[in-house]
């Protein structure tokens, strides 16, 4: 299949190599020429001109969109349109709210064109060497792609999840799941951390990742960062956030679902991108007035 | 009544001057001269001494105990007990656990000393104005003791909350409750912080104060703050804790009650005394691995 | 001041009564009949005709909307606007978001017509006897009615917040602290009702409203509560919600303010509305596929 | 080597039967006859007697605990003691506190018993083709043991943790662990099943499995789960504890440590075993007061 690959970022770039492995022809794209040129340096042929991109490519023409969520998706879409033609695919790749996707779709919809949302998980060594997607598509084109997902999937690593949306719905469940487990483990290693006995964090990573109830490429990743950093001591606790966790407490917010556990793991990391809190003042100030407690100054 | 204070920090002295207004004789202690010499400045018979304490009382003493929840109480009470007689009575009137109180009142029946537990609330305020007070006690004693704890305290202040532990049991909970609902307060300033709108924050705690349903000694005490810091620029979110939110925590565990609120304003007092966190280095170092996110160097 | 009170329920009648006791002309409207006849009974006058309610006004008419937030508020302004003119005055003093309030403000700005948002809080009680008043309002307007804020509120009870859309943005605070101060009181009586002391809950209710540092309506509400039935057996822990706690929620995620306190008592109200949660059953389905341990059946 | 197993439950029937398909000779024990011959019938030597249990075991004799932590455990030691010589080894391989671990190593230390504490994961099938071991022991005594786990345990999959207590420590972290990230797969399935899209859970769970940033043992046990019950209509969501998550929270109040996610997912579980709560009824009692809400009658 041709493909041209808009964005040629971390995932981008990666995807972009793996079509290639599997005999995909892939035609890169970045606004940024070094950028293109990267890709070129990896064997990846490339352009910083989206016409150029769309005329390389043969019919029923496959733009797979790997750019950061929100206006430059809708940027990249605007520019994209004048340039395809009917039943042409526009795949977006990226972490886009759910709902910008379905108006995505029936928006390119009035213009005959397809659009795809694909979730994608797995981060950067998935896009690589086998993925995780997570596929919103009329069945039509779902099937047209499916080879394409096939070839840069792990087995039984891509899912046609249902109508136009349902992959980055999906996707954004999956990250807000992502936090409360990336939060549960953090909070493992804490009391690890914290207590009296000298535990051999990596050690302990280790072990629970060969039989354990809880192993998981999390728990895999969590003993890697241990083997390179025993303590964790050059890194700070600052968790920053890209949207998805927070959609996933929006949505429970509309659905009425008690999501304690998700809805907190997203609090902590605004927490941890605070120095300081202003509720923390609040009831330093309180104590200090009724009781008398000292208050430490800022 | 002649009443020994024993301890004569904030509350301590606060409660004898209190029980002075109220024509009971009281004579402080402290093991420091100079806390000795500053209430008697302020009008309060005192010693360094805790057998001329002891001597200067009436029959059936009143030993009314201020001082820090843990070993000091043990302690005092190991010095006192060789000085009683049968049914004298030591009153507890600080933080402590009630397991404690009720071991202590136990060990000290064998004694034939009597023992009384107080939970007292109120702030240093109401120990020199009119506290509240929790009164576990055996019904005889509470009844001896009940014209004291009525002149001390605003009307309908006292409570017989039952047998001995009970008033340091109450005033636990009382303590978690309070460790709630200033986490509430605090939380909902910091979004009308954070929010464009550039409110008054004084304003708005005296408005709520005035007849809306969140109206309470809390968000009086809040107003004063403000009035004091506007935007409490001066003040560190550090909230330190004594005990009470930490045993309420553990007493639901053995319950098996679920107050996720109380215990998550304890963990949020926790984390305020951090500057970084454990947990998050692991969430940070994790971002890292699968997704590339940049790490901030510690 | 005469003023039209549109809509009779629990809080507008109270409203209305309120006025009238400080000499105000209120003409009440309920498009039910049987309303405005139970409004007519207590002494206030009524219609069940808009045209005819605006006709009654004298000039820069006062419209005061107490009718649940959301459509019920957007239809009735649709039929207000053709029978007022420039520079009367719609207020809406329910439970509106303030997001709504601000495009109601420059909806009705284009047709010169003033419009208030005003967070009531004090429940029924303070709608009767005194209320508590955020008032979102041109400087002009606020000054307009300010007499009339002054006659039915608590001394000090309310406050022009600020710009359109304040009034009813500090209400929605004030109802998250509520939620949380309220899940915190309710916690702490769970520990007590569970604990093997016998305690009597009214009595302890009664003694921290009386000089405790959580000293409050709530507990006070708590007390009559307990009056009338001392272990609240008849009733369910079902919480619902009316939309305020949620907002609150949803403006701490765009605002990146962590309240988990606030945000965690709105997910045990969903949790009371559930029978069984999902996330439960998935858990249970979990730990009887790792270890066996036993399921209930449904 | 020869091995006595004392528990011929799910786990320790499981682990009797790896142990001797590894060659070693295993005599297990319960009290109970009925499940002496069930192991019997599964090749598994036994008998009802701990006598005869010892008697048959070869020099520096290999006692292997499978027994339910608490008084079980100090039951089943009390009765071994007198039976031992100094350098027999007792393995308490259940889901200990590791406090009571390390007080048991002391006093079996006394009598020159050895004593090491095992924590056991991997659930039934860990337990009969893998497990996984976190080990607390004296140096000396692990490596005398070493054999044994390399035989029963996955690759990798044991580890000395450290001085006696630390293997269920580890343990104990490990199922905190466990019970955070079990319900935050919960969370998001409950999103999933709540949604307007009618999402196939099993396929979810399938492709998150391949791939996927979250991809584990408990999601693969998801996936089984959906497999047999689609949408688990036949699961109650009761999900019941049996020690660890409690001592990870007090361990982390003693330490100081913020997990929230941790504790919160211990309340929840306390809450699932509840029909309805003591602090939701006193919420609805307080909106009913204030409001007027409706109470639903219990």
């Amino acid at each position: 299949m041709h493909i041209g690959m808009i964005g040629l970022g971390k995932m981008g770039l990666n995807l972009a190599l793996n079509l290639k492995d599997h005999g995909h022809s892939v035609i890169g794209y970045s606004r940024t020429r070094k950028t293109v040129e990267k890709a070129i340096s990896q064997g990846i042929e490339g352009t910083d001109s989206l016409e150029q991109l769309v005329g390389m490519l043969g019919p029923r023409k496959v733009l797979w969109l790997m750019v950061p969520a929100g206006n430059p998706v809708d940027e990249t879409i605007d520019k994209l349109v004048p340039l395809l033609q009917k039943r042409d695919i526009i795949i977006d790749g990226g972490n886009s709210n759910y709902k910008d996707s379905i108006t995505r779709y029936h928006q390119l919809k009035q213009q005959a064109i397809d659009f795809v949302d694909v979730g994608t998980s797995g981060g950067m060594e998935g896009a690589r060497n086998g993925a995780c997607a997570m596929i919103g598509a009329e069945k039509e084109v779902f099937q047209y792609l499916e080879p394409l997902f096939k070839d840069i999937c792990v087995e039984n690593g891509y899912l046609h999840t249902g109508a136009n949306g349902t992959g980055h719905f999906v996707k954004m469940i999956h990250n807000g799941i992502e936090y409360g487990m990336m939060q549960a483990i953090g909070e493992g290693f804490e009391i690890l951390e914290k207590s009296r006995f000298n535990f051999n964090l990596r050690d302990v990573a280790r072990v629970w990742n060969n039989g354990s109830v809880i192993r998981s490429w999390l728990i895999e990743l969590t003993e890697i960062a241990f083997a390179s950093d025993p303590q964790l001591d050059d890194i700070r606790g600052v968790m920053r956030s890209s949207g998805e966790g927070l959609w996933t407490v929006q949505e429970a917010l509309e659905l009425k679902a008690p999501i304690p556990i998700i809805s907190h793991s997203l609090f902590i990391r605004f927490r941890s991108e605070q120095v300081d809190t202003f509720s923390g003042k609040v009831v330093a100030a309180l104590r200090n007035q009724f009781g008398g407690h000292a208050i430490e100054k800022a």
